[in-house]
């Protein structure tokens, strides 16, 4: 088989309707997506999946859905408006805009990390080796300046008020600031933890590499607070918990590797990703930070409000230490797609495209196939409609049985099931399994039972 | 029972963990609301019901997941850029800003309409009554000035370039431009629908009333594309179909009214609301509207792509009619909540506040309760974690059993299941029904089942 690129992905994705390119009939827009109607649901069941695994069967984590808009005082605690920008330089000639760390990476192949630069620094340096425009090739700098990477709005419903408004850059902050909302309704004990699946912006100068960096993002996260006394095996529980989720929903065990960070915030006693092997390279998948008490101590300064927990059993307040385990829905679901994809050159020398999803995640559970439409499309109809009362069902009529196959393996459908003479007399079906190919026959009557228990995840 | 109050369902909400103010610590944010521990649970419950009855139930009709971000030309093409904006006033003694057509329609106590009048005539009107401020009292108005209702932002990722974003006002354009990718890779025939649920944003003067009007809302809805000749049929069978969906959601079928437009857009044959009696009087619920072929016509100008549909059987190709529906899962949360709940008085005089969602969409689905900690917390964990793998479960071991039930009632958990020492001798357990408040004994491995068939949808 092929190594699979980005490219292919990106293709594979868009002429089978996992995703198109945002706004596409006008040419796109700023690296944007628009989920198709299969991966809609194959995003949905990976949000839907993480729910489960971390809140549903999770006694002591306890979800909310923040609003995306925040009071802006939100984004002066938590020190994005400050501090939150890439530094940036234009070209002159072509007026694009580049970041001044990635050409000096770009530069250097990687051996220069320009992450601890000054922007002076920077400068110099690619003054230095006359780093020119990737773009027009000119030699033709602007000084290196703070690009904020938050987006503004504004409210404007005061006169003369700017009243600006950020766009959140990441969920988590909604947890911090709904602390004592969640502890005091759920009256939760420590250690305990919220949880939150929901959108955030970032105003990246260079996003890329489909939906692995874009502009607008779903992250699935959750903040655990606890003592800082249990703190670490919190810590390694979660790293632990992380990577037995991605290895369950079905990615490689030797694509994904654990990278411990080197150098640490101040606050933090810990912090690792989780890498997965992507087309383009070993690349964060997941976060898992011990954050000791920097967002609570902050939030309660801003705002003025106490943001302790009260030990009922010791009668000491504190303010608890937070692990937070962070993943995003598209960089996972792109994982997945990656993984899942393949083309394979069968027995009778043909091949085939096929998307080896767990069957929890794929799309449509089942594809129903009628033999001879005026025949046995009734019938199909039926039990297509019986069927898609409980999981999602596809119904295809049109082309050759083996083509109709072929386009439930591509888009990753476990189950395709085929109504004909049989079916009239007997109630029963043939069920065709996506990765063996092999074939069964079941009673009708047993088709729900059959897939329920195969889609459980 | 008393009537209840917006007021007293806000409070209820925020006491019980259904939804607190955006951002409270910092004294909340122009009306945002954040869903907590319950409320995340029945919005997603209400969202996933209407997945499945408009998407996985039904054959011709397709999901997708748009970018909120869009470019900025689709909302030239749907006329957003030149004419979505309310009429504002500030006062220039307090500086507040106020809607120009609320303040005449308060003032007039709903007798004079001023969303035809001209921005002159609302002038005049406020002027010739002498109409005060609302804040202030004061009678010192600047002009009449249309105020621009889509949150703008900025890319800035080409230098010198405003690059102005803008917030999506509405869902349904990530449809519209997606119909030719979706009829394509789902191979749809008309009539068919695309569907979406997402996040909208509108930078309302005055958002107010809870969930029924915010700067920040989730929308659910689709766009039927069809022929024109059974546009009306079609229009008419989702009329039937979206009021039959709120009624089996639980809302009472006394509380909700068709209100069909007398003013239609130049290209429209038919629009209309359901209304749902609301605390504050009947209020717009959801909508079904005719939208003739405009807006297909209006993104096949602006991006120069022929958006249009090939019949396969006449060979004829044409730009499809649209008929959309479309309802605020935030606004629909809030009717629901509104209409499940109450507070009654039982035999024994006590009272109790309970939610009688329909199980379908309870937060929690079973509350599980050891009668004495530390005889019946083991077995009661146990069962809580086989519980949990299905659905949405609680724990509660603290208080008296009363207490217990109470707790689960209002937050709308329809089972409560007591572990005591009839579980450990026979297994088995009491269930009670929220709603009757009986109980029965049942084995525990048949706890799953007869919860399931009580929750689906």
């Amino acid at each position: 088989m092929e190594k699979v690129t980005m490219d292919k992905i990106v293709n594979v994705c868009k002429q089978y309707g996992f995703v198109f390119p945002g706004s596409e009939i006008y040419d796109g827009f700023a690296n944007t997506w628009d989920f198709g109607p299969v991966g809609v649901e194959l995003k949905n069941n990976v949000k839907k999946a993480w729910w489960k695994r971390f809140v549903q069967e999770d006694k002591d984590t306890y979800g909310v859905d923040a609003a995306i808009l925040m009071n802006p005082r939100t984004w002066e605690a938590s020190g994005h408006v400050q501090s939150f920008s890439d530094p940036k330089m234009d070209c002159r000639k072509c007026k694009q805009r580049f970041r001044a760390d990635n050409l000096i990476e770009d530069f250097s192949k990687g051996k220069v990390a320009a992450e601890g630069m000054s922007n002076e620094e920077m400068e110099k340096y690619i003054n230095e080796n006359h780093i020119k425009c990737p773009k027009c090739g000119s030699f033709d700098w602007t000084e290196v300046k703070q690009f904020k990477l938050m987006f503004e709005t504004s409210r404007g419903t005061v006169e003369g008020d700017k009243d600006i408004v950020y766009l959140r850059p990441e969920t988590c902050q909604g947890e911090y600031v709904n602390f004592l909302n969640v502890q005091r309704t759920a009256r939760a004990k420590i250690p305990f933890a919220i949880a939150q699946i929901g959108k955030s912006f970032r105003n990246e100068i260079t996003p890329g590499n489909f939906l692995f960096r874009t502009i607008e993002f779903e992250q699935m996260e959750l903040q655990k607070f606890c003592k800082d006394s249990e703190s670490m095996d919190i810590y390694n529980e979660y790293k632990e918990r992380a990577i037995n989720f991605v290895i369950d929903m079905g990615l490689d065990k030797d694509k994904l590797r654990f990278h411990d960070h080197d150098k640490l915030a101040h606050y933090a006693k810990a912090a690792c990703d989780i890498e997965y092997k992507f087309p383009i390279g070993w690349s964060e998948l997941n976060g898992i930070h011990h954050r000791g008490t920097w967002d609570l101590t902050r939030h309660s300064e801003f705002s003025g409000k106490k943001l302790e927990y009260l030990d009922p059993e010791t009668n000491e307040k504190f303010i608890p230490t937070v692990i937070e385990y962070s993943i995003g829905a598209d960089r996972l679901t792109l994982a997945l797609l990656c993984e899942a994809y393949a083309e394979e050159t069968l027995e009778d020398d043909t091949t085939r495209e096929v998307m080896r999803f767990i069957p929890a995640l794929a799309p449509y559970k089942v594809n129903v196939l009628p033999l001879i439409k005026k025949n046995h499309g009734e019938k199909a109809l039926e039990i297509y409609n019986m069927l898609s009362k409980h999981f999602m069902a596809s119904y295809d009529e049109t082309g050759n049985i083996g083509k109709r196959y072929r386009r439930g393996d591509v888009i990753g459908t476990p189950f395709a099931i085929t109504i004909d003479d049989e079916t009239l007399e007997n109630d029963t079906v043939t069920v065709r399994d996506r990765d063996t190919m092999k074939q069964e026959t079941i009673k009708v009557d047993e088709i729900v039972a059959y897939i329920n228990e195969k889609i459980t995840f």
